[in-house]
């Protein structure tokens, strides 16, 4: 029998880095599967069901949602984190109209999930609350789009980042009351009646 | 001892009138008092308080209002019926704007309202649901209008009235959102960045 290899511990160490990214991918799989579940059934999905579609035991989702608000919850930042993703490459090109896209991603996508931030923040959402950290990070780069897009007078100049944040959120109440919440076109044409709101008037 | 005059019913009949016509009039200045109270103090203000500011007695109050509920249900239904004569008035004239007008009528004060509405119908107000008579005829004249801005122009030919009665929820939540229920200045510029979206399209 021959003593452990001196590099036992980093080895060992480096085992368990690739049994966290397993983890993180089938999470990431679960979360991806509830979303669309979530946005296509409805919330009475079943969590074991939610299991079976994303190729993963059941013991793995309660491992990680115990409950369906933990979930309801994963679901929501993890939205939040794709549209941080989005922002960042909308941030790395000049076009002055990124702000557009950012918010018209920002009203569809909120809206589609719309049951689900019901169901954790009862009727409301407020990015705010649910998430901070991430929150703060898109509110942060609206901010950054907006300034550019006042620069290039690609916006009218009389709207805040807070006026911006609040017809988001005005969004989502508009196309809920619409029942348009699972027509990515009918949401979408909410979503441009508001924002054409904010370009500069005709000269 | 004269019998009573061959017109006593009539008489007794026309003194009951004027005694409803009081307990009207009573009814209103009570609801127009709470609403002011409502929206500038908040739902905490106590019926007593209510009763002593509208210069009628505590009886009164509790009389036609039995519970806070049933109070702020009579609020919303005033301020509903309030919006329909003033969308009356508007569909007298010819002005092609008056579509507008209305709309920011209903934003502003639906907003200012938000609170005996929420109470109401937790969270989110639907004018359909809270009173179903005086709200279709809301929808109706929202929907007159429309019809007429349409004709002349004044406003972009692909909004629907479904889409703009749901622009109206849209802007009680972006109000709400942003904070700006109770500064009329704030929520008519909201309103206004809403509105803007559907003015017709430069040529």
């Amino acid at each position: 029998m021959t003593s452990p290899p001196p590099d036992h511990v980093p080895a060992a160490h480096g085992s368990h880095r690739e049994l966290r990214a397993d983890a993180r991918r089938n999470r990431e799989r679960v979360l991806r599967t509830a979303q669309q579940l979530f946005a296509t059934e409805g919330l009475g999905v079943p969590l074991d069901e939610i299991a079976r579609r994303a190729g993963v035991g059941p013991g793995t989702v309660h491992r990680h949602f115990p409950t369906k608000e933990a979930l309801y919850l994963a679901v929501t930042i993890d939205q939040l984190k794709q549209l941080v993703a989005g922002a960042e490459a909308l941030a790395g090109n000049d076009d002055p109209g990124a702000l557009f896209e950012l918010l018209a991603r920002m009203m569809t996508n909120g809206a589609e999930n719309a049951a689900v931030k019901s169901a954790l923040m009862a009727a409301e959402f407020d990015l705010r609350t649910a998430a901070p950290d991430v929150a703060a990070d898109l509110t942060r780069h609206v901010s950054d789009l907006l300034d550019r897009a006042h620069s290039a007078g690609a916006v009218r100049q009389d709207v805040s980042v807070d006026e911006v944040m609040a017809l988001v959120a005005g969004a989502f109440a508009a196309i809920r009351h619409a029942g348009a919440e699972t027509s990515r076109e009918r949401s979408a044409h909410i979503a441009r009646l508001i924002l054409d709101g904010l370009r500069p008037p005709p000269q």
